[in-house]
């Protein structure tokens, strides 16, 4: 027993357990994201710095849940889908808030932003209830889910995130909207196909692992949906220095 | 034994858990809105930086005993009334002292501070009794504490703290009073039905759940209040700069 | 055993354990007090830094022995003398540094601060026997402790640092010192209280419990000596910068 | 039991265990090198601070996992491969982002970051094969490994990163690429005399044992790695500002 | 067992206790200064932050030894030297580092530096030998640790570091160095008479306490080596700045 108690104390990470692997490397590498985004944050304009911040908040509270899924994995080899959704349920939002907050100068709405809001809402939590609470309807709940992730690529891609962006002076912006779309659609492509792997979804029986496909796609999108905000944030900076040098020499 | 032992050490939240999925996304939320609201703190206006720290203390409180209570829940599925009291001792005078702080610069005084206080801790007070210690005539104590709650809500309709607020030349601070006034009236409002629903009270066969009504409350209320003051000090802060670009200008 | 076992690790308050609930308060208070202290001392002038990073520094030990006596006393209801001295022996000299930092600019002396911090540690020294080594002569050694209490009374009314904060052509200063020595005088009184509740002391009959009385004594002291002092930073700095401001103008 | 199981919770070096030794300085030196750069960051000039910041990402990562890797070894008198790769995953890619930080103002393409964090990707999987997966074929697996680590030296000796890096007018940035490539040449070397120190390795019977050589390795490379990046970024910031002085005096 | 097992995990300290009360001030006092040290570093001239710095993770890395030795002491009544060491190990070239950044910009050579530095291990390697790996020679191995003490002594009274310092225009520079040698001659002459304590040490009969004496030089040195280069940092800052507002009155 003392073995055991001191395996559990100890969480032991056994060799080949490549799943626990990306546990390890997803908690550290939000982490180490998160301390970079808050301390390059006093490095770009003020007017970029609460999308820096909220990117740091986005993988901060990711490394939280994953260092809690990492020690829930070594244990019982298993992962509840209960903590991926805690940790969805304040991420996707905050996404959405990122998407927000680089329109914003330009015109953009708060009613785009609860529109954003509400579609991740909808998309989570009837995902939630496919997954969790009505299994045995997986593949119609993973179908209305898949409703709300249309709406806000939809947003992105023809809608007032776009219209808003393209009308900006700032050519960051347009780019940033585009490639925050591009994680969207492909990046968050991920998840269904995750989705689709549990018994009685679509590729059920193909032996894919969901937690691999999870944790992999988590750490790409929201690191990089945070680099996105970073490099547009750092881009704008220099240009408006630039100007503002040039300027003072005319 | 090793199992169950696993599961305090480890605190795997069961499917279909709501309660404790709120449990955790109030510790989450409320911490990363700590975050948030320490680290914007140094883009507004020198005036308004101690607002902002006071609501990051306010969420940072709750994320410290929504821990506490998150991990109680997981192993007894039960969640002391203790812990609550305990977390409003705190947190709700410093919700009074946010209603102080935005008047104070307008002639506010420290009298108003002190009968907030008062009238907070009156409610408290008698509600604690009315939970934990005198249960029987729970009914009884509900209604005292009431006064208190009216007492908060007459001083910011009413009283003194409308009244300076509405002198203010600054208009956000008289919107963010009126604002702080609904929280307390609306979203405060969760609690004595929260009350009503325990055995004894008048709710008490309806079958609600106290905890998960606390748990949505707080987490609105609390991170709610903040971003209220948040939003009258980035709204003040960037009329100010405008203000003095402006006289530059000129 | 694992019911008994969890209760450990989890620490549960029970209800109508007051003590236990001021365990808490004290804790979160003074963690709460110490962020506040460290992140208002970049709003205030440069000289008064040094004297606010002490008042967080106070707190900031207080909080961390909180959290250890709260667990003790969960687990035993009880809490040992020893943590409490702990926290005196680093936290008592260290509100003499307040004074002494208050009266330096104005040429307060190095031999003053020694002085206080002697008259502290005697009166900690002696206290400490009294209570926990020489249990049998308890009201001997607390006649003598009370001598060194004595001394920090008359330098803080009669004494060095009296006088020279009355040279000060700073009010704040003078108004701090009375301030700071009235905590002393009615606030510190509370000590001796609990010291002669102690089974052989003056009160030992009395039924007055030793730890309710020093955790309420120590959030009150603490905290109230760390906003004296920050009020008197923050009154001095806006005095300045309307000094400043009317030179500019004139 | 009891004593085993409190040597378990207490971790508790036992006397002339000289690689737990290593565990313990690898993980503080680590730990406060971090703090080191992360501090120094704010004195040196703006550009730079990325480059800092990267320093103390790098070893704060490794702190986290020596700080784990420690506990292992206390219990177990074994360090599993496993963690040291999780560490290099992450933290081999971050030193080419150095490489990469230093030539970018001068001209640097992304696509040689790319190559060096392919390189640097391809070292560890082959390396992590011989290693873990197929230990049957150690010596090939390792061999193969070189080839990505011949890559790296390769870009640093003659490739773009040397040849950016000759045509900045800032001479600290060339005299950091040539340390750098010296890091990788002579300190990277460690770790192959390691792997070839395993059972079935080259020196499998020379009786060295590869946890020391790899903890000692580690501190050295990756502090010295961050201690040449800062090095240059203070000379920089102090050349850049001499240079300033002299152009305003002119 | 479930008692003994709460007292592992509570770490109750005894009353009398003396060695265990000083393991606890010393974990909290110096991670009170490192706070200290850390937060006045924006306080000083930035010359002198970097010797802040230095002195905040001397503390640091003290502290964090202290926290696992009190542990251990709690369960064990004994103080594994082996932490020590690795503190020492640590801490102690960081010590010479303090005097090297004093005589730096005044021409102190990085050759002082690697002579102290190499001075320090050599002390502290063969200090270990004669303490752990080889105490039947304890007293020859003191003696020729003390080698390596007598030439940090040197190089600070006689030689290259007190050359360097006395030629500095910044009075501060020349004080300090003096005020650490003392330290380093009075302070560190602790350290050899509580090795001389040992069995079969000179002192081995008194019945001195090994641990008591280094848990108290340890706070005094280096809280106090802090302070010294704390209170260097604060005349200078102060002197430059009234050298500049007097040439600017000019």
């Amino acid at each position: 027993m003392l073995n055991q108690l001191s395996s559990i104390l100890l969480e032991v990470l056994q060799p080949g357990d490549v799943i626990g692997f990306t546990f390890f490397t997803g908690y550290m590498s939000m982490f180490a994201a998160s301390v970079f985004f808050f301390m390059e944050r006093s490095e770009v304009d003020g007017k970029w710095r609460t999308s820096l911040l909220i990117s740091g908040l986005i993988t901060m509270i990711a490394a939280v849940h994953y260092f809690y899924m990492r020690g829930v994995w070594l244990e019982t080899k298993t992962s509840p889908t209960e903590f991926r959704y805690i940790d969805w349920t304040l991420t996707v939002p905050l996404m959405c808030v990122e998407f927000y907050l680089l329109i914003k100068p330009y015109g953009g709405k708060t009613s785009t932003l609860w529109r954003l809001v509400g579609y991740s809402v909808f998309m989570l939590v009837t995902g939630y209830i496919g997954e969790s609470i009505d299994p045995a309807r997986t593949v119609l709940w993973g179908a209305v889910s898949t409703l709300g992730y249309i709406g806000i690529v939809y947003e992105a891609t023809l809608g007032s995130v776009k219209q808003v962006a393209d009308q900006s002076p700032n050519p960051e912006v347009s780019k940033a909207v585009r490639l925050l779309r591009n994680f969207v659609l492909i990046g968050w492509g991920i998840y269904p196909i995750g989705y689709m792997t549990m018994p009685g979804g679509l590729l059920g029986n193909m032996g894919l692992n969901l937690d691999l496909i999870y944790n992999i796609g988590d750490a790409v999108n929201k690191i990089g949906f945070g680099l996105v905000v970073y490099g547009a944030a750092v881009a704008s900076t220099k240009r408006e220095s630039v100007k503002v040098m040039t300027a003072v020499n005319a």
